[in-house]
């Protein structure tokens, strides 16, 4: 019979097949649905093997993979907050912090701290590689909107200030990428696609 | 202006945005619809990083990882070819060939060629990360069909037979996984949801 051990890990592994069912606003390219946050971490992930090179400081690259593969397993429980949803900001940390403790303790203690430690890490966005992996993060719905005729820029309440409050994040990442942001969004503007003045 | 270089880089992260539209055999757990080839490899590198001591050999997590990102790619042009599909099998190869050869020279040189490779050595099974990683893409169909009420093991045609033989790559990158694997098949034929004798 397989060990405990192992019988743990494939629960847990079981577990995160749910992050398939957690949809974000954004949709994928072409517009026909909404997209998962499991298959948002995985174009993270690839999208970090491309473009280390922008980043800000040298940053490990394994590690920034890692970070961004587990980085929103977290919304398993808690959901994904849209990122311009004011009154789901309020007791995020809350939500996500419990999903946390849940999620990863699922693992043997010996592989969930290391696991746990990557989310923190993304969270508190104080390492290069986790400010790189954040700036990723936030460019990538700019690129789906941009690409989907506006997308969520769209929406109601979107506007420009507030992308550029979250676009800000972008350039403690990579400036490299916050410039490109920014010509992704004075584009939009131009063809009439951009969040509202 | 943005560089050329980082052009053609988004036009790679744009392009593989498609694996999110190719659709598996394989349904997600709870069964609700087919699951997608960008969300079952995102599942496959965290399967690798809770995994990994139970390859044979030694690997290289990262470079195990990387692999089982980029290797469904090549589905963008060439499909999903299901498992059992004996007819799908016969172009497979060349279909296989020509999707990666456009897909990957979307990017910049210098990259195209290192990402290229981890398919062609996930393809070729002669590393023991690449014996690893095909392990997990054969074991992790089994973990959805068990958790699925037999899934795909119960359509017609798929024996036994033929699941072992598929179940027997798995041993060459993992042993304790190939067991695991046949204790769920055992288990499964007890319960009458195995595939035909």
């Amino acid at each position: 019979m397989s060990s405990d051990r192992l019988m743990q890990q494939m629960q847990f592994i079981l577990e995160i097949d749910r992050l398939k069912q957690v949809v974000r606003q954004t949709r994928i390219i072409g517009g026909s649905r909404q997209e998962n946050s499991a298959e948002h971490s995985w174009q993270l992930a690839i999208m970090a093997m491309v473009l280390a090179e922008h980043a800000n400081e040298p940053v490990d690259l394994p590690h920034v993979i890692k970070m961004l593969l587990v980085h929103d397993l977290i919304e398993i429980d808690a959901g994904d907050t849209f990122a311009f949803d004011e009154k789901g900001y309020l007791d995020k940390e809350d939500r996500e912090r419990m999903a946390a403790d849940r999620i990863f303790s699922l693992l043997p203690e010996d592989q969930a701290a290391p696991l746990r430690a990557l989310w923190d890490e993304f969270e508190a966005m104080a390492t290069p590689e986790s400010r790189f992996a954040n700036a990723l993060d936030r460019l990538m719905p700019m690129l789906h909107n941009f690409h989907n005729n506006g997308g969520t820029w769209r929406r109601e309440g979107v506007t420009l200030q507030k992308v550029a409050a979250r676009q800000s994040a972008i350039s403690k990442g990579s400036t490299a990428l916050a410039d490109y942001a920014e010509e992704l969004l004075d584009e939009a503007r131009k063809r009439g696609i951009g969040p509202a003045q």
